[in-house]
């Protein structure tokens, strides 16, 4: 259920032109931000800067953070160095860190030098973390405790440090070289009468991540322990942030359609569908349409190899399409089960001789049963086909598609086992390889059989 | 980084045979409970039941909660109904719903008959919401308040009702008839003076759900407002439940894979790689290979009907493979990326025009690249093809691609339309489909140009 189904951008347009500032901070304090957020993208840019001048600065920080990347762009030129800063002193480091990774570099520079020389310095540091590590995605916003702070102390330390914090559920306790000691949550100390101490109360094994850890080793930790926040060390075990589940939701949506692109032949590209330009678009295509069609060619020599017996009986290419797509299906079934549970974490490299087993008797199920609806098929379809081309097509079916099964569920461990990535190892280039070999184990039969 | 890498099952094993219960309590008292569970899986039943006597009953229950499904099931078996009652009495109802659900009925029975009265009605009650809904993930688990309560009260009341909520980090306000009114944030209430009445802070516009909503619809929720809980409303607007975001990012994985296997021509199963039965998976497999090989009888169809012209010129049929390939990858690229863009919400079924605009100016730009490229390819490779046939093909390569991208992106979104899953509408369906479509551009141009 949505909340604001009732307001328009339209009515948003007609308010400030009539100037009705009072109604519409009254519409923006009543409203979800999100869906706020939302309207104020389809404003024009001068609209949603007298929006901006008009409400309350940490109600249009939050209203930003949510614009799409082009609206942040447009508008963040039309903004003056102090409306910057006061935005900026309004958001979580990850979220100005969000919208500053998107910027060109000119206007990076204009935003930080708005900043406040404190908050330049830690953006600074923080932009220099590599992409997708657990740096790029942390806040910096947390409450801190010591060990031998009393829960009255904590919730006094909590009321001072909590405005600024990005969560308050989870507070971490640092000794004095700000090493990590242990975590406590909210309801822990909520729990617990006023006079116990932290150091009583916290739990000090508790699961971290470095700096340069990939965000998706740090998505699969939250999965495994069920966790809401984690706390990010440096190479000293210093605390020096947290990342937030919301941020984790992100990452994983962003990890599958990764993974889904380049099981599809898509090279990966950091924009959506309607971000991206059609140029970055057909680039990230062309490359693996050209890699695959030059690839072809080998199928192309192995059919010339063979014209000999394709003019001998022409009937023999007819079934040519139908081989080649089920061995390339057969074959793509097998490596998508197969790279989706390596990425999951529920295969790994050592699993191969048990993927073996499985799949060895997937496929002699699968290839008999699609042997036999095969014959039966060419039967009752095309009943004026030679009965031994009919068992050889049949049979072809059955080596192939067993094959391509046990091709599909191999390559993308020993992917894993090279430390390349599974993903690599679907559908198209699969389909390249079992091509091939259908063709052979087709002409090969052929060869024996019928003529 | 993970905490238990200096415990093995064999550790435990050997204090199990020992019966060194301090020891045991001491090790689960100091590491985490989902490592633990991990190393729990490995023992065998008579080893766990042990340790399950030996440790404390929270402890236990949710070392048990993160067992896997087959372990469950063995251990449920051999647990007495006091020792049944006694876990069901630790663990949250969603964690209890989530094993339930995938035993065999005559144990759910079992462990229905172990609960105490008041919790098999509660039971019996989450059982009865359809799979993949709302109803069916979420927790009875959360903290109550009154919109007259002051901060004090609420306190009073959250250390009351804190232990058995699943969090406490947002308290729900209902009235007397149990309608949701608001929700006030934990850190709301630490950080407001105690005399001031909750209706004054909490937030009456919030986000919730149905019972019967779906799951997937509940976690596009909490990606666009950035939730880590939503309220669960019956169709009298009466609080019911919370989801939390744990389960959420379990929802948002499960989705990813289900379209990834639906894509790959695989039916959804609802077992793991590992969990699930040969017989089980052959089936999942087996259908849309028999439907995609049917089909094939299409293509079969086409190159029959233009038998004379591959037997006045074998050479036609050496292409073949390759321009089936190249439109296969090019539609299935289009439609791979409309897909995804659906699922996860960036496209509707109203942008077709926009889809289309975009994917008419790539499909421009692939086919004439793949055109010219395999014009030169065959120069290179295959130099003793007839020129009027190099560019025949070349020209049925930019034709097909270019419609191949256009079937691509427009199936997924007529599926959307009619309310079908767009996920099926991918690489083998398409393939399939363009694979009859370059059959027919490639003889048709060699019926005008080369004979």
């Amino acid at each position: 259920m949505e909340i604001t189904e009732n307001i328009q951008a339209v009515d948003l347009k007609q308010l400030i032109e009539a100037k009705q500032i009072t109604k519409l901070r009254e519409i923006f304090e009543d409203h979800n931000v999100v869906d706020m957020s939302e309207l104020v993208g389809e404003l024009e840019p001068q609209e949603a800067l007298f929006l901006f001048k008009t409400l309350k600065k940490d109600q249009t920080s939050e209203i930003f953070a949510y614009l799409p990347h082009d609206k942040q762009e447009t508008l963040i030129q039309l903004f003056t160095g102090p409306q910057i800063q006061e935005m900026l002193d309004a958001l979580y480091d990850d979220d100005i860190l969000e919208f500053i990774e998107d910027l060109p570099a000119n206007i990076v520079k204009h935003v930080l030098q708005s900043a406040s020389p404190k908050q330049r310095v830690e953006l600074n540091r923080l932009l220099s973390y590599e992409e997708n590590s657990a740096g790029s995605i942390m806040s910096t916003n947390y409450v801190v405790l010591k060990e031998k702070d009393t829960v009255a102390d904590a919730l006094m330390k909590i009321r001072e440090q909590g405005k600024e914090a990005e969560t308050i559920n989870y507070c971490y306790i640092t000794d004095n070289r700000k090493v990590l000691r242990g975590v406590i949550t909210m309801r822990n100390i909520v729990l617990s009468s006023l006079n116990e101490e932290i150091s009583e109360l916290m739990d000090s094994d508790l699961v971290m991540v470095k700096t340069d850890d990939d965000q998706e080793d740090v998505a699969k930790l939250f999965e495994k322990y069920d966790l809401t926040v984690i706390p990010v060390v440096n190479n000293d075990s210093c605390l020096v942030g947290i990342v937030t589940v919301d941020d984790i939701i992100d990452v994983i949506h962003e990890e599958a359609t990764e993974d889904i692109h380049k099981m599809n032949a898509i090279a990966p590209i950091d924009k959506t569908y309607l971000e991206s330009g059609v140029l970055e678009m057909a680039k990230s295509r062309i490359v693996w349409l050209l890699i695959l069609m030059i690839s072809a060619t080998f199928t192309g020599y192995i059919m010339s190899g063979y014209e000999e017996v394709l003019a001998a009986n022409v009937t023999l290419s007819i079934f040519i399409p139908m081989l080649m797509d089920a061995a390339g299906n057969a074959g793509n079934q097998a490596s998508t089960m197969v790279i989706r549970a390596l990425a999951t974490g529920e295969l790994s490299a050592k699993d191969m001789l048990k993927i073996w087993w499985k799949e060895i008797r997937i496929a002699a199920i699968c290839g008999t049963i699609m042997g036999i609806v095969n014959f039966l098929r060419i039967l009752l379809f095309m009943g004026e086909t030679d009965i031994t081309i009919s068992l050889v097509v049949s049979a072809t079916v059955f080596i192939t598609v067993a094959l391509a099964k046990m091709v599909g569920c191999t390559l993308p461990v020993v992917a894993e086992k090279l430390h390349l990535d599974p993903a690599v190892m679907a559908g198209p280039l699969i389909t390249t390889l079992v091509d091939a070999m259908s063709l052979m184990v087709y002409f090969q039969l052929t060869v024996h059989f019928v003529l």
